[in-house]
């Protein structure tokens, strides 16, 4: 671009487009930035929208989503028990396989999910290895279901048969009831989108011995205050999606005397299994997390979305009271670290049921509670403040529970509306794992995907036709 | 005082007191602030002193320093075994009770101290009841030996005899070896200066139950790096003394494996223990500390201090190559938060061996680290930031491993110089618990300690004398 010059001793105050600011900076000249942008990016149906949704229909709205915010604040998730999905996932059928993200045919997944599908299809004993899986599943021999259908959210490509073992979460007060499966841990599993013999037998060990073993050490402990737990996580570094190695940590003290007490001379493969696997906790947070979004998804005429997830091809967010997920295809991560040997083009879209996560506080809303999360988005806290403070600015309100000790223990942004992600054109930032999208071969890295504008304007539209 | 009085468009630098920049800043003018005072309050022995320890004297010092502070930097302590003291601790005598603190005789003891070597001697089965054990003490029938003579260091008011079990912690480069006991946990406990039947109760408990199994266990998992452990709590809101929670937390998952193999029935009363107790790491920390700090003590002409500890009497600070500790009256705790009903008239003085923490980057240095600390000095991360920073100034280096987040990963300050000490009038901040002065009720609250100046300044006066 042209080189602005500028006088000696000009004072600059900068609304919008920040090239200008960038340019006058350069220059060592004081400069203040208002930053301004179109709202909507100038769609006109959308800022037509939005005249309406923040005018004349604005004050109801806000009333809708206090009470949104609220309940996302307020419901107390408590872990209650660890059952097998067949047990207890409401109208799951017998030859059903629940898959993480929106409904997606077979032939339009992934290849981490597909590979996930075909291991879980193993693990319940209906094929004999992953490619007669695979032809099962396209013969339409086993169902596919969203997980979140059936009030289950499963993180990264998890796909979930009806031996697997699902932790049991209560909102009381809501009465709403959710449910996710044990973490799979890190290495060859199929979360990562692997369907090698290992991956399997994980699956395997998960249902016939960690399942088990864990409702009864859980039977003995009592119910669990799951956002209890990540509260202390938040004031010890976990963002509670990307990392949760402190509240998984807070769990196993938790649950040391039940487990130490377990009788079975397997609880020693258990306890090894639990000691390697920092990502444990990750599953428990998002079967609370939909405990209360349920909740809130029962307030009429709120704009703040309760439903975000990713099935690695398609991204889709939901709204109080609407009947559809908007889709918009799923984006990359960025942000990301990579290991060795791999990067943007060997990894797979985003993928996981866990980015409602960031609809309750935790993970992006919490970055600036995470140095782990910093290390992801530029290497210094001042970088994960500012993954906090673009949540701020699309959410309806600030969490009661997750406190921000850098930001004097303000609480971390809850209750994404809908009509601010389309204003600003700031999407969510969800804190997230990369798995490889074609070799098998699980995770190749992590970092912040950006949620993708659209399925937010088609939601904002929906909204603004529905209220009509 | 007189009230500043100023002209509209002055603009100020102060030098020196503050008094001054309070009055201008209360007048709303700008002022920056130079925090210059006279040396050393201005003590003529001192500045002299000082002037020959920085100046002719002042390179071979700060080459000395420079050595200890990279053995306190890179000795790497290793936890290697758990053992009766009477099997492992150098010279300790049949009858011996080993107290924290500079030596002290049993007269002078602060009330709770005397409680806890009662509650010791009582479990040794030396008396029956913690008055006769008092009676047997008086009449000279047991010996009371500081632990820090015997390579032990020991927090609070605890106390140990021959039977109780100690932590093996290896400087293996150093060729060290230093010990401390178990952390006794909250509660009723004779570490907090209680001599009631419980805390008794859990002595034996910990002689008889814990110690032979954590050894176990242990034996299972390995050798253990300590401040490997440490470094990790400091990325997750521990001070590792204050606060030592998370790194708890992380020993438990990582021993997790090898408590849940043991076949003995009482490891579900030991779990329960351990699961209640989040102070356990801290006396692991301290026995780390101890390890680097007697290789910092062979270094010749240095000025950092590798000896600070109290016994609720008199605090304590010695150097490299000086044959004695200087003593001054053991501190009261300040920037306190008590119990409901307690305050500092009810409070002992500071007391502990645990103030080596702050020599090695833990505790007060580490205070940036800790959302937790942050409560006791003022409510913010930038109060708890000021603590690290008042220790920045007269420390000698910062560690390469216990790396603070909120000050872009920059290393705690580690290696208190005694010259900086008397200098700038600045002692170490020391994160510590409070015990009832007189009443035996343990634990009152917990703030932050402010080293006596007085004991610096006899040992750089001794230093100086040394170097002549």
């Amino acid at each position: 671009m042209t080189e602005l010059v500028l006088p000696e001793d000009v004072a600059v105050v900068n609304v919008g487009l920040s090239l200008f600011t960038d340019a006058i900076r350069d220059q060592d000249r004081p400069v203040a930035t208002v930053d301004w942008r179109i709202p909507a990016g100038g769609d006109l149906e959308a800022v037509a929208a939005l005249k309406r949704l923040y005018g004349s229909r604005g004050e109801a709205i806000d009333e809708a989503n206090a009470e949104v915010v609220r309940r996302l604040d307020e419901g107390v998730p408590l872990l209650v028990g660890l059952e097998p999905a067949s047990r207890v996932v409401p109208d799951l059928g017998e030859r059903t396989i629940l898959h993480c993200g929106p409904a997606i045919a077979w032939d339009e997944m992934c290849d981490p999910l597909r590979r996930s599908v075909q291991a879980a299809v193993v693990a319940e004993g209906w094929a004999a290895a992953p490619a007669d899986a695979g032809a099962l599943v396209a013969r339409g021999e086993v169902l596919l279901e969203p997980a979140n259908s059936h009030m289950t959210v499963i993180p990264m490509a998890s796909a979930v048969g009806p031996s697997a073992w699902v932790w049991v979460v209560e909102c009381r007060e809501a009465g709403t009831r959710a449910f996710s499966a044990i973490n799979q841990g890190p290495g060859e599993v199929a979360w990562f989108g692997r369907d090698t013999p290992a991956a399997i037998e994980r699956l395997v060990f998960l249902a016939e011995v960690a399942g088990p073993l864990l409702a009864e050490a859980l039977r003995g402990a009592g119910p669990i205050d799951v956002f209890g737990l990540a509260a202390q996580g938040i004031q010890m570094g976990d963002d509670v999606h990307m990392r949760t190695q402190a509240t998984t940590n807070i769990l196993w003290r938790h649950l040391l005397p039940h487990l130490v007490a377990l009788e079975d001379p397997r609880r020693v493969d258990l306890a090894a299994f639990l000691a390697s696997n920092h990502l444990f906790f990750l599953n428990l947070a998002m079967a609370g997390a939909r405990s209360l979004t349920e909740w809130a998804a029962q307030v009429r005429g709120s704009s703040v979305v309760w439903g975000m997830a990713r099935n690695g091809t398609t991204f889709g967010v939901r709204l109080p009271g609407d009947d559809e997920w908007h889709l918009a295809p799923s984006p990359p991560v960025t942000h990301a670290l990579y290991y060795s040997g791999e990067g943007p083009e060997t990894s797979a879209p985003d993928i996981g049921d866990s980015a409602l996560l960031e609809l309750v506080g935790l993970g992006g809303p919490a970055g600036a509670a995470s140095p782990a999360v910093a290390s992801f988005v530029g290497g210094t806290m001042a970088d994960a403040v500012r993954l906090t403070e673009d949540m701020d600015r699309i959410c309806a309100g600030r969490s009661t529970r997750f406190k921000l000790a850098l930001l004097d223990f303000r609480g971390t942004p809850i209750g994404v509306d809908v009509r601010r992600v389309v204003e600003t054109g700031i999407t969510p930032r969800i804190n997230t794992g990369i798995l490889h999208a074609s070799a098998g071969t699980g995770q190749v890295g992590a970092g912040v995907a950006v949620a993708p504008l659209e399925c937010f304007q088609q939601a904002l539209l929906a909204l603004d036709r529905r209220l009509a």
